[in-house]
């Protein structure tokens, strides 16, 4: 049996030869809240997982990516799919050399490529995109892990994040021996970030010895859902090009917008290639993140999504591509859903009306849960939520009984887990402790999404385990 | 524009942001070959890329593909689909929930985990496997990437690699500032490994200040194709125990055997738990990797694969558990593939006959190939190769004329490169030049793969390209 302290005798040896203190420093350091206690007792991962909580595939989507399975199917005259399908697998099935089942370039399929750039270019009103600048990848968070590991050179580099952030970024910063420089989402102010503290953010880094490198958006945001004014936006480029720093916008939601009355998206990429101050539009360099794992495609499991990257020097885009060489290619799957996300049936093709449909119900659904959610979460006794703006989040604070915050500490726990695992054991409900997307000290939080069709169940189940849970800890 | 050159100024900005001088230089370090010039220029990754070079895929292992993506196809009658792919695909979806489109357990759907444990038991002689040891991954390369990742604690840390290599490992070594501890394959002695220069390897990596803590190996070997035999293992194993090495055992080609005759594969697994020093079976940390990109499979595109933990202390195995979670899942049709891999259809089933018709297909034809390249490589002029054995490669030495050798120079190309680029351009023929993987000194070599039906083709150009190629660099 290995023994359970590390000796270190000569250089060339080590005892035993595995053992959680001669391992990475940094992935012991590194924490992954999404997929913690709770999700793991829930034995499931309600978060941000679509089609886990009832959201339909789309269909013109499968079927394409049925038949580039299984060619031979479109032959079949009896089964009559719609010719635009056809047409999509065949041109996919050429441009790939006639087989999903061959490594594409490591960028991705050039074929695909120029689709999201055809994409980009609509969405932003004209604005430009190359294919060549245009890298696909195993969901967002593989772009992310690349983007942040080619940018860090040292241990003494950091990048700014929001705070609630994704955990995502925490952990790969952790990973990559980097620090956070966290910057406040204003919860008070419907979770817009605290612009008039970056500066005091970045000197504070800075006195502490951090070279902040990077600055990191998420909008609409996780896990809080707000989504940045096109203002916002703009002062955020001119204090990343006064730092020199590099703008990373995951924009990975952008498709969900809960409230279109209340807020608009505009990706980062308009935003500084229309920037007013002119000189900055070439100044900032910019990645954006997207991915088909959200919006309402939902389609977590095939591992798809893009990143676009604008004002960085070639020699460090070559080094981008390397870095996406040594990891072979994305997923020929996830690459396809790209294609159907970015090229989705136009009006009077076959597919457009059952498209339309499929993915109008499901927005009209996220929207109504949306709403439905915030309402309850603002008339609950000790209880607050912002509006619902996009994302598939809401992130609501929880005024807990003192009596409730001792139960924990006895229990070893942070209040905001013993919450949500009493919600878990009692109600069946999974939500995600506020601690690992971080809060204001001092404050409960729980991130829940609006996801599926069964917000009615959660609702009764929830109102009925917090009025409980509230009389069981009464002050 | 961006400044050319980079100015640090006060620790908390850089100028310009993003530059060449002041991105991660390790990543800047790290060479990935495999995807270097020569595969640039053909635009096209011939490299171990089997359904690139004409395999065809499984039918059963597509229809099941096809059925996950589109569940509505089991329904329609007239497909007369066989009844143990329905089945299949059936379980598969039942066991995720419903929807390929989900993501799954971070390691894994457990359905699948625990077919690979049944899987690896027949494998290894009835050698028990635990699903909870197992991983899957996206594709092998994510495996290895996160297995260095876990193990390597410093700078000072290093890894014994076989030169000739397969260059994610050199390349994921740079990528976490780790050493590279090169041992030996001996091309006299059909590229086994030079077991008698182990202990001065390690020694004089010491002496450099490098703690060694895992050696790879690869059987079949990647580019050299040797298969280990048991002897060579368990001397290995003890190597491994005596110097405290965790053993990485890159087993992604153990369905490719060349020549059942000259050589079988035994896994490490099965070497290590069979080892005549008991003592060693619970005391040697072992990693074994499995693909499905390789073998009759050959599915690069889907990413999928596995790796199996023994011997790893309870606490280490969690820390890659957390790993694994921060990549969220592996990507769904990739799963599936690795079930379809370690579940074929059995004697009797409806898709058995197929299966084994296409399978053995694909094997007998690789072996053929194998057999005339390494003939052909064997009987041409100035050229010489050692038998195949196992994986898809050989890995013949051609040795240059002078004159060639300085016109590479004149060119500013590796001579192994200058030979490899002339291929290419006269030829249309894209192998891999040997100096990616490692090659003794003056010495030159190519990986070609001996996949496709086009043998008779490649062979018929190359004879021809090389013989006008001394031609016309006569000394």
């Amino acid at each position: 049996m290995l023994a359970e302290t590390t000796q270190m005798t000569t250089p060339n040896t080590i005892t035993p030869s595995l053992s959680i203190d001669n391992i990475n420093p940094a992935v012991v350091q590194a924490q992954y809240a999404v997929r913690g206690e709770v999700a793991v007792r829930a034995e499931e991962n309600n978060i941000g997982n679509p089609q886990d909580m009832g959201q339909k595939p789309i269909t013109f989507n499968r079927q394409v990516a049925a038949l580039t399975e299984l060619p031979s199917l479109m032959d079949l005259e009896e089964l009559n799919f719609p010719t635009d399908v056809v047409q999509r697998a065949k041109e996919l099935l050429e441009a790939m050399g006639g087989s999903i089942g061959a490594y594409s370039a490591s960028k991705g399929l050039a074929y695909i490529r120029g689709h999201v750039a055809e994409f980009l270019a609509e969405r932003d009103g004209g604005v430009e995109a190359d294919p060549e600048l245009i890298y696909l990848t195993t969901g967002a968070s593989s772009g992310v892990k690349a983007i942040l590991q080619l940018i860090l050179a040292s241990e003494q580099d950091g990048v700014m994040i929001p705070i609630p952030q994704y955990p995502l970024y925490s952990a790969t910063l952790a990973l990559q021996k980097a620090h956070q420089v966290p910057y406040q989402l204003l919860e008070e102010k419907q979770w817009e970030p605290d612009l008039e503290s970056l500066e005091e953010v970045i000197k504070k880094a800075a006195a502490e010895g951090t070279r902040t490198r990077a600055m990191v958006l998420i909008s609409p945001g996780n896990p809080v859902g707000n989504v940045l004014s096109l203002e916002a936006m703009n002062e955020i480029i001119r204090f990343c090009a006064s730092h020199n720093l590099v703008l990373i916008a995951d924009e990975v939601y952008q498709a969900n917008i809960a409230n279109h009355v209340l807020k608009k998206f505009v990706s980062f990429k308009r935003a500084l290639s229309t920037h007013p101050d002119e000189e900055l539009r070439t100044q900032v360099p910019l990645v954006s993140l997207h991915s088909i794992s959200k919006g309402q495609t939902g389609e977590c499991g095939r591992r798809g999504g893009f990143l676009e990257i604008v004002n960085f020097p070639k020699p460090v885009q070559e080094q981008l591509t390397k870095l996406a060489s040594i990891d072979l290619c994305p997923p020929i799957q996830g690459q396809i859903g790209v294609d159907v996300l970015v090229r989705p049936p136009k009006p009077g093709e076959p597919s457009y009306k059952k498209w339309y449909k499929e993915t109008r119900t499901i927005q009209k659904n996220m929207n109504k849960n949306a709403a439905q959610l915030s309402k309850v979460f603002q008339s609950t006794s000790k209880m607050s939520s912002s509006e619902a703006q996009g994302a598939m989040y809401l992130f609501p604070q929880i005024e807990l009984p003192k009596k409730a915050i001792e139960a924990a500490q006895k229990a070893g726990k942070e209040p905001d887990l013993f919450y949500c695992l009493e919600l878990l054991e009692r109600a069946g409900i999974c939500v995600v402790p506020g601690s690992g997307f971080g809060q204001a000290e001092n404050t409960t939080h729980f991130r829940t999404t609006f996801l599926g069709d069964q917000t009615d169940e959660f609702v009764k189940r929830f109102t009925k385990f917090h009025a409980e849970f509230l009389e069981r800890y009464k002050d």
